[in-house]
């Protein structure tokens, strides 16, 4: 199982300059250290907490955000059209800039998800003809990715395009278009409103379809230079854990594109697995699934296997996790890393051992050398240098800044 | 099903003028019509006749051949790198030229198959660097193309993209090509290579994979702009015919392109069918696989509607049947129309039945009317007109050429 020394590709350091008011080096002064963000994106969805940030918070709320913060960064906001304008006109703008609003104020970078999907349609769309389809769609994109610039700036900004226009569990005009405009089309048209309306975004294809035929199509999307900055990949794990072989071999896959790869939606369960043969997850219904002390175990220990893999990885930079509760959970699956009654799942627990401490700068307090330098050695992400009072921002990265920190004491 | 009334797409009509020596029309000649050709390309692989067109005919090559001649218009021709160039710089264009010529003599169109493809790779080539090889693969286009031109104008380019740079089965200098350059550009680069050797070359792109990932390749390279000029869909049925629906479902995904579709291999079994769950046909051996009294009965069956389907689809132009018999057929499967022992199978008569009576304009004698003319209506294709001993080759397409053909008797 490969352990932190082989992650040489997640770490970093930086210099901190300690200087006195005057902006003389303090020597030996004493600093502490502490890392506040992982630079790789620990990830899941914030679809529970609406009420919450508009201030009608339960006490389960209340619980779940806690756990929910204490070991993600990054939180996957729902624009899926249908919800979000089900009268046309009457977008949910308000209600979803308050949740995200809420997590931006606590250090959680945002993503939308997704801009132009052919499921959960807006009923009303149907009634357009194609052509107003498009510029329907194109609008709607326009405008949502301007209402969250500065708040949301990655967005998932098409979804599962391998099979968008051959979808046929039900009408809708996203597969017309797509039929009639072909894929190629429906994803330059998701990448350029998206980009015009702001082009500092981080704009993804997500599918869930990992075969050659999502392969291809981003070989075609390149070729006609649409200008995609990471690769989605889905993860659903339903059916049973994947494996790390398979695992890292599809996003060797994937990463042969010289795109950073976000695995976008991850989910194990912690029961009973579904059937093998079922092809659409959508198609399993039952009436209870649930969490077992054995699916528990089992949950945590590949959902650990499944995170090593992939940080593990050069090319992945993100891993979104599909659920934080079982409370409301996808399909009625234990996915959550929590109960339905708000106690953490053993899962909870291994995953915030391996973000939180494994993969987790601890905190500390060194001195500063004679020169009043201090140096940062650890995973990359954000830090906070504390002396005297007075702290500053200190960004682990890739490439070293040159230029030092300055934390001006005093 | 459906008969010849619905196939008014393949019918069209031309005009006869009857002239005496001086150019006067010629009122009431008569007029023999026969039809000499189809317009739509009813082939066959042409894979066993290089001894029969070196002159080193045996007796069943002959029978062989009559057969063939009699219902097949169109032969695909082997160019399979590795057995056409054993030997680097000696390919063997001559006995292919030879066999192509004996073909064209007898007024069969030719097609050559395959210019790039991983499987049947001459050995010496991976011994190359990646540079080396596609400046090999692109000389080697050139050459073929070049040195068949006029004689061969129709190329499978390349064939199996989707599965190209993912083959496994075994290392070839192909797939390493094809995974480090990607698909889109070796399929440019065989267009391209093929188009610049004979401009007025019918370039295909040819697969068995005929899924959304096929489609979306073709996205791609139509996006790209490579001039592909008709879309090769295989079909071999060794595990079971897939009926009507499912082939016209399948013709009418690829036919949204707008370009011809050509349905290049065609295989039904006239024996045991080949399990299900075998997934490369390749992988399926027997030792003896033989043709049985109710297979042969099948075969027919199937034959008759698997050809009725695609001739009754507009975008269809061609149907390559995958080898006219048993003896040395692909994977010992009894394919062939003809059995091993030279006579023909139900299939072959059935066939015959349907492209050489019930789609045929039966030869017939016509008086020409005051003015000298005569019509002919009837399936597209390639007609003789003759009066007076003298003949003249007349053209019956989808668009009836406004000018009269002339036939100037004595």
């Amino acid at each position: 199982m490969p352990g932190p020394a082989t992650l040489a590709h997640r770490q970093g350091s930086a210099t901190v300059l300690v200087r006195d008011a005057e902006g003389r080096p303090l020597p030996h002064a004493r600093v502490e250290i502490a890392q506040t963000r992982h630079e790789f994106s620990f990830g899941n969805i914030g679809f529970d907490f609406d009420d919450l940030a508009a201030g009608r918070a339960t006490a389960a709320d209340e619980g779940l955000a806690a756990l929910w913060l204490d070991l993600f960064d990054t939180a996957t906001l729902p624009f899926y059209w249908g919800d979000f304008e089900p009268t046309e006109g009457e977008p949910r703008t308000e209600r979803l800039r308050t949740t995200a609003k809420w997590f931006a104020e606590r250090g959680v970078r945002l993503k939308g998800h997704p801009l132009v999907w052919h499921t959960v349609q807006p009923p009303w769309l149907l009634r357009h003809d194609l052509d107003t389809v498009e510029r329907t769609q194109r609008a709607r994109i326009r405008r949502d990715v301007a209402d969250f610039a500065g708040l949301i700036d990655t967005w998932d900004a098409i979804n599962e395009v391998v099979i968008m226009p051959v979808f046929d569990r039900e009408d809708n005009a996203v597969t017309r278009l797509a039929l009639d405009r072909g894929r190629i089309h429906m994803v330059r048209m998701a990448f350029e409103e998206a980009k015009a309306a702001n082009p500092e975004a981080t704009l993804l294809i997500n599918d869930f379809d990992l075969s050659s035929a999502y392969e291809i199509l981003l070989e075609g999307l390149l070729e006609a230079d649409v200008p995609i900055d990471a690769v989605g990949l889905q993860t659903h794990m339903h059916q049973g854990f994947r494996g790390e072989e398979e695992i890292l071999a599809t996003v060797e896959r994937f990463a042969r594109f010289g795109l950073p790869i976000h695995m976008t939606e991850t989910s194990l369960v912690s029961g009973s697995l579904m059937p093998p043969d079922i092809e659409d997850l959508n198609d399993y219904r039952v009436d209870t699934w649930p969490s077992t002390p054995e699916g528990e175990a089992r949950q945590a220990d590949e959902l650990v296997r499944h995170y090593r893999a992939l940080v593990g990885h050069p090319a992945v930079e993100s891993i979104t996790y599909w659920g934080i509760t079982d409370r409301g959970a996808w399909l009625g699956a234990p996915i959550g890393l929590v109960r339905a009654d708000g106690s953490p799942k053993p899962s909870y627990a291994a995953l915030h051992d391996l973000v939180k401490r494994e993969w987790w700068a601890q905190p500390q307090t060194v001195q500063a050398d004679a020169d009043g330098q201090v140096e940062i050695a650890g995973f990359r992400g954000t830090y906070v240098a504390r002396s005297g009072g007075i702290s500053v921002e200190v960004t682990v990265g890739a490439v070293r800044d040159p230029q030092p920190v300055v934390l001006r004491v005093r």
